[in-house]
């Protein structure tokens, strides 16, 4: 066990963008950053500067080198990135984001999807082109009211987003790990019935062995030429080379993806499509979602030196 | 009175972009298109060819043109090109658009909302000019969740738009012309306090005498640097040329804009802007909101040829 009056050294290894939350840390915490501690060697040579968006890979051989480690704080919700086995193993705790950014992954994951549906990047740039004065009216877009939306993953983002799409007149239904109690939403089993009685499926589970690729071929011809996907997961849900084909060739109507297997990047062979709307990454990326993060994990820190309940631990079974 | 059996004449009068609905009506009536018919030279110049959107004004002096004109069916909700004095004076009916496009403008609203916080349209300009593997991350949005938004105009539209946004978490007002019974949203008696006191205005009433620049450069200032402005109405209901400079100088801090004083067009000096979205009028444009106009216009002609109240009436007082 270990108490605060023993001034625990509390390693801060993420990419300097996150550096928002650094005072708030050494305000109640000895800390020692990767990005900002030059007398490190071990630790900077975790820190990769190329990477803005990839999550350094916490392997068991990594973890090997940090013997005295407890605590895995880490901001994301995704934790696959983190061998979790090997942490069981050793008895490192481990705590994700928890619900610091659902509103807004699931403001976004609204917008996403009216953005596709009503072409609205391909509106606004047939505006700024002058095209609306040349050519004359745009093209129709597709109504949402009253599209029935599958969601893959019905938690704090999947839920967030269902209620969200309730008053649109959406009809919604979900895959999720297993059938949740008391929600309203029709179950389906597996992602290809859900990509079969569905309009729209929106993606926002967790990425692991069971859910990589999740979305392949199979499940995007069953959604069919006038289906349209959302992702606000991770890119890995998707085979995306196969989504590039479907989305060239018409196979899937149109797709609203915030990640990508590649980031930063994106596959180029989609950024001439009107039918695709593409975000770097930034679901998460308000002020308001910023600040949850660091109270987020000032409390998980507080909370594990105090020999309290994590606040947002994440199951190691 | 006019009965079916006499096959009353309609004329058909707007732009050829509306020929969707013409097999319709000439299966139920014999009807005289002024964009088809080269035989009516008197009807050929009330059509102007070069205007894809401005409405012809059907004012005094072209109604004295057709002296058995007895129904005037509108395909817009706005009927401010109407002069509908005149029209109560002959005793000439009047529809307009009813609740057609209600849903899909409803919906577009929205869809500009998160798109102007979220910098949907600008984040994908980022992908798409691969600035982000260039760069790095994306500047951040601004939240949703929580946010207090006034609605000007609280007829169909602004109560769907207001629904839509209740599960969002934000806080709903209102000014319209009256307070409505029956409402749980806070009612302001006039657009500056509704600014004053709100992050975002969507605007969704009528443009008229009452209304027209409602939205000025004190209206602005109160919104303050922080607002956003959403039009799904008429480019009139603001000072345009105000709002640019507003804009431009961050007197409010973003726009999305679906109607402009001058159409087809929008005012140049926004076209660098990442804090504004453009969309070219075309917050109505889905094929459902065409079969539904197509619909209503045709169950009003047969409403009015068979002594039967109107569907979509406008009120002529």
């Amino acid at each position: 066990m270990v108490s605060m009056s023993e001034s625990p050294l509390v390693l801060v290894q993420r990419p300097p963008t996150f550096d928002f939350m650094d005072e708030l840390l050494s305000r109640n915490f000895p800390v020692l950053t990767t990005h900002h501690t030059s007398s490190a060697p071990l630790l900077n040579s975790l820190y990769q500067p190329s990477s803005h968006i990839a999550m350094l890979k916490l392997d068991a051989d990594l973890l090997s080198h940090l013997p005295s480690l407890q605590l895995l704080v880490c901001t994301s919700v995704g934790t696959e990135h983190i061998d979790l086995a090997e942490c069981k193993r050793r008895g490192i705790a481990v705590t994700n984001a928890g619900e610091a950014f659902s509103e807004d992954v699931a403001d976004c994951a609204v917008g996403l999807l009216i953005s596709v549906l009503r072409k609205i990047p391909a509106a606004d740039r047939y505006v700024r082109s002058e095209k609306w004065v040349k050519f004359g009216e745009f093209q129709l877009g597709i109504k949402l009211s009253g599209k029935r939306v599958g969601i893959l993953g019905l938690g704090s983002i999947g839920s967030l987003i269902a209620k969200r799409l309730e008053p649109f007149g959406c009809i919604i239904s979900y895959n999720s790990t297993s059938q949740k109690q008391s929600i309203p939403y029709l179950y389906y089993p597996d992602v290809l019935s859900l990509a079969a009685n569905n309009d729209v499926i929106i993606l926002c589970c967790a990425l692991n062995d069971q859910t990589r690729h999740i979305v392949n071929r199979e499940v995007m011809e069953s959604l069919g030429k006038n289906g349209v996907i959302i992702n606000v997961g991770r890119g890995g849900l998707i085979d995306e080379k196969e989504m590039v084909k479907c989305l060239v060739d018409g196979v899937i109507g149109g797709a609203g993806l915030d990640v990508f297997e590649k980031e930063p990047g994106g596959p180029e062979e989609l950024f001439g499509l009107d039918n695709v709307v593409l975000s770097p990454h930034c679901a998460i990326a308000t002020p308001g979602s910023l600040n949850n993060i660091a109270q987020l994990t000032l409390a998980n820190l507080k909370a594990f030196f105090s020999n309290q309940p994590l606040i947002s631990p994440v199951r190691l079974d």
